[in-house]
C-alpha cells in the first residue's frame, strides 16, 4: 500500500460566482487534494495547521476515507486560514476580497513519523520554505514529489522556490505562470526551460481549457470536459493535482504513459469539483463516478486514427 | 471528382504582430480556404470579386492546384479589398486599424455554371445576404455547405444571418460568438440552442485552445498542436475551413466519425498556416505535409485508454 503525503491549507472559504455566495465554507487545497486522491489511495497523511475553529466533522468525513490528521496541527485560540473572493461573470477570472493567514502566519510543518517513508509527496500551494522543510523531513527520497505553486511565490520568494523545483520531480502551474517563471510566451519553449530548473514533469493547467503534460520533448493534451453549468471553479486545480497523484499512487508507476492517465483522472476530478460549491461535489463522487467520467473524456477525444483513411 | 465551391474575400491584408509588420500581402478568406482545400480536393471554384490591383501570378497559382477562377468577378479600375490590423502581444485578440471594401461594397456573387452542382460548398464569411444568395444559386442542395461568420454580422445583420443558418449544414464560429448568438454562456447549451437554429453540425474554434465539435449530444474536441512559435495568426480559421471541407469532400463522408477526423485535418492546416505571415506557409505545404501533421496530432492525444488499466 503506497503512502500519499499532502501538504496544504485547510481552510475557510467564501466564494462569490455568478450563481450565488457561499459564505465561510470548509476549503483548502490539502482538503481538496485528499478528497480526490482518497478516490485511489487508502493511506494519505495531511500536514497542515488548522485553529481550534475547524468542524471536527469535517476532519472525520476525511478520516473515514483514509485520511490521517497525525500531521495536521491544532492551534487552540487561533482561527483557521480564511480566503474570501469572487469570480468575473465568465469564471475564469476572480478577484481576491480577503486573505487572513491566521495559523498559517508561522506555520511550521511537522510530518509525523509514519509518513517520513511516503513514497508519494503532493506539496500543496503555500510558501516554498515550508514545501522544502516538509521534503527534508522525509526519512528518504519519495518516488515522486508534485508541487503546486502559483504566481503570489515566483513575485515574492523565487529564489526559495527554484530552490525547492531542484528537489521534486512534476510541477502544476497554469499558463500564465509558466511564462512567468520561464520568461517564455510560447509554452513549449516554457517547458523546455522549467524543466531544466528541476522538475522532469510540467503540467500546465488551462482551467476549461484542458491540461498539457510535458516531458523530455514529448507532450500530451487533455481538454477540460465541456460541461453544462461550472457552478465554482474553485478547488478545481487541488482536485485535478490529487486525481493525478492519487492515481499514480495507486498504480506505483511514474511513467509517462502513466503519468498521461494520471492527468486525464486528474482532470475528471476537476470536472467533478467545479460542479457544485466548494467541496461538496468532491465528497460526493467515489472512484467508480471518476471512472465513468474518465470515459466520458475517451470519447471527447476518441477518432479513428485517419492514417489508415486517407 | 467532388467539386467543392468556395466562396470569400480574396483581399490584401497589412498585418502587424510582435514578430513583425507585413505590408499588403495577400490574403482573403477564399485565398486561405482554397489554398487548404487544394490538399485534398483538386476541383475547386472560387467565388469572390477583386479589382485590377491584384498579382494575376498569385491566382495562377491557386489555378496550378486545381482552383477554378471561373466565378472570381475582376472589377477594372476598382481595388480590392484590404483589411489592416494589429495582434496583442499575446496573438490572443487584435485590433482592426484599417477596413476598406472596395470591390466588396456591391458585391454580388456569380456562380458559375460549372459549379452549380458542387456537392460542398463553402461559405466564407461575408454577408448572410452574399452567402444565401450563393446557395440560391446552387442546381441542386449539396451535400454539405459550411458556414463561417462573425460577430460582425450577428450584430448587423442578425435576421439574415439567422436565414441563411436554417439552409446549412455546418456552422464554424469562435467561443465569443457561440455565447452571442445562443445567449447562453456554457458551450454544451449554446451547441444546443444553435443546432435548433439549423446548423446539425457545430464547430467551435478556440484558437491556440484548439477546437470543439458538436453533434446531437455528442461533443469531440481536437486540440491546438503547442508550436514552438506562432508568427501570425491571420487566415488560422479559414485553413482550418478549408481543411476540414476539403477532408470531407475526399472522402465524400459526411458522418460524425469522418467530421472528426476532418476536424483534426482542419487543425493540422491552421497549425501550419499560423507558422509563417500570411499565405506563405499555405501555399509550401503539400497534402504530405499535412497528413504528417495529423500524425502530431493523434500522438498529442494518444493514451492507452485506463479502462484496462485500474
Amino acid at each position: 500500500m503506497n503512502k500519499l503525503l499532502v501538504v496544504g491549507t485547510v481552510a475557510f472559504d467564501d466564494i462569490q460566482t455568478p450563481f450565488g455566495h457561499a459564505e465561510k465554507i470548509v476549503g483548502g487545497a490539502a482538503t481538496y487534494i485528499s478528497w480526490a486522491a482518497s478516490n485511489f489511495v487508502s493511506h494519505t497523511g495531511i500536514v497542515s495547521v488548522i485553529g481550534d475553529d475547524f468542524p471536527q466533522e469535517e476532519l472525520d468525513a476525511l478520516v473515514e476515507r483514509g485520511v490521517s490528521m497525525d500531521g495536521l496541527q491544532v492551534k487552540a485560540g487561533e482561527k483557521s486560514f480564511f480566503w474570501a473572493g469572487r469570480y468575473h461573470a465568465d469564471m475564469n477570472g476572480r478577484d481576491t476580497l480577503a486573505t487572513e493567514l491566521n495559523v498559517l502566519a508561522d506555520f511550521q510543518p511537522i510530518v509525523p513519523d509514519s509518513f517520513k517513508d511516503a513514497d508519494y509527496v503532493m506539496l500543496g500551494n503555500l510558501s516554498p520554505q515550508v514545501q522544502m522543510s516538509v521534503l527534508e523531513q522525509m526519512s528518504k527520497r519519495p518516488k515522486l514529489v508534485v508541487l503546486d505553486t502559483m504566481n503570489f511565490w515566483m513575485d515574492i520568494a523565487l529564489e526559495d522556490l527554484k530552490a525547492v523545483l531542484t528537489k521534486i520531480d512534476v510541477l502544476t502551474i497554469n499558463d500564465e505562470e509558466a511564462r512567468q517563471l520561464s520568461g517564455e510566451y510560447s509554452l513549449r519553449k516554457a517547458a523546455r526551460v522549467i524543466q531544466e530548473m528541476g522538475p522532469q514533469y510540467l503540467v500546465i493547467k488551462k482551467g476549461e481549457h484542458g491540461a498539457l503534460l510535458f516531458h523530455k520533448n514529448d507532450v500530451f493534451f487533455c481538454p477540460a470536459l465541456p460541461l453544462e453549468e461550472v457552478f465554482d471553479p474553485t478547488g478545481a486545480g487541488d482536485s485535478f493535482a490529487g486525481g493525478f497523484i492519487g492515481y499514480l499512487a495507486k498504480t506505483n508507476d511514474t511513467s509517462f504513459e502513466t503519468m498521461k492517465r494520471a492527468v486525464v483522472y486528474g482532470s475528471a476530478a476537476a470536472s467533478y469539483c467545479v460542479e457544485k460549491f466548494g467541496i461538496e461535489k468532491v465528497k460526493e463522487v467515489n472512484s467508480k463516478d471518476i471512472h465513468n467520467r474518465v470515459g466520458d473524456f475517451v470519447r471527447l477525444m476518441a477518432f479513428d486514427t485517419p492514417i489508415s483513411k486517407m
